[in-house]
């Protein structure tokens, strides 16, 4: 369950106060805030509950050096590139930029990965290569796809071990529509997925359709 | 503040005993769980806090109807379509197709905006709607875009003040990457911004860089 805390004043000094002394216990602080222990106790169980404060028996509140924003990004840190990607669609290097344009279509994606005789990963085409080539002089059944491909080492791609938050960083920066998502295999990159800023988009909507 | 927390067992005990009966006095709910009000301060606070209950003096608490699914969509709910869209390009509906794709290069746009004479909306232009046109027979440069583009009143619109949340729920359903954010003129609709799967992508990204 995710939802918006804000600390009170007295909250945030509580927090300094073990960030300071720690481990410090529960008397201890109540002593510096000239308070009594209980009128405490319900700001540090809030504080220990929302994961800044930890308690050990016998020794004290510590300080876990999470801040507000590092407690929502352990949560973000919960999605996977596995939970959200999709199948991918695979072509050979020798097929023409019309049969590509044609794949897209049937299988309705917006991008291929292009791949070798051994199924590795050679390049990948966008919707936009695709068009580049459309409005070019030649005729599009006599282009093959590698003369207009992003090719390796240029193309980005991704684990499915990966942080979306990662990913959703990487198609951001470098300003592409879809990550090829990747498994090492010694010789070369075999393509098992597909991670497109539809699945960034589903993301984002299912953190606010959790749990309903 | 956005962070996780789970409820223990007898804070949801409490959560229901104030739905049932509130508003409560804490002596109350404490009697029915036969545990001291003091034993409970912690558990009301934390409560109370992160927004299902609210407490009036003399009157005791009472359920505020907010589960922690809609306390996320309240924080989501912050988020509007002006927070993240981009300039729109438009183009007349008597340019070429050719035209339209060599537009789309040179805005770095993956779609355009079709405007009459009065720049009223009157269609869309996707990367796909351009590239299924290139497979055809005809000169891309004789194919009007009026003839290819999805037209009124089949357009998915947006307006500035709708919630980001929403737009991302239509451009899935509608499998579309684009809506156009528009303001009503009485005659017709203007466009004033441009709301992709890019726009949600930043979106979600902010979501874990928020206040670093």
């Amino acid at each position: 369950m995710v939802f918006k805390i804000e600390l009170s004043k007295r909250q945030e000094h509580i927090l300094q106060i073990v960030k300071d002394n720690g481990p410090i216990t529960g008397e201890h602080i109540a002593e510096q805030l000239h308070l009594t222990r209980a009128t405490l106790r319900p700001d540090l169980a809030i504080l220990t509950m929302a994961g800044f404060l930890d308690a050990r028996p016998r020794v004290g509140y510590f300080y876990t050096g999470k801040s507000g924003t590092q407690l929502l990004t352990d949560n973000l840190k919960n999605i996977y590139v596995k939970d959200y990607q999709s199948i991918p669609v695979v072509v050979g290097e020798g097929i023409s930029v019309y049969d590509a344009i044609v794949m897209m279509f049937l299988e309705d994606v917006g991008t291929l990965f292009v791949v070798d005789k051994n199924s590795l990963l050679v390049g990948v085409l966008s919707r936009k290569d695709l068009l580049r080539a459309s409005i070019g002089k030649q005729e599009l059944t006599t282009i093959p796809v590698n003369i207009i491909m992003t090719r390796m080492p240029n193309i980005t791609m991704c684990m499915k071990e990966d942080l979306l938050i990662d990913v959703a960083r990487k198609l951001i920066e470098k300003q592409i529509d879809a990550l090829p998502v990747v498994k090492e295999t010694g010789i070369g990159y075999e393509v098992i997925g597909r991670l497109t800023k539809t699945n960034i988009t589903k993301a984002f909507l299912a953190l606010a359709d959790e749990s309903i």
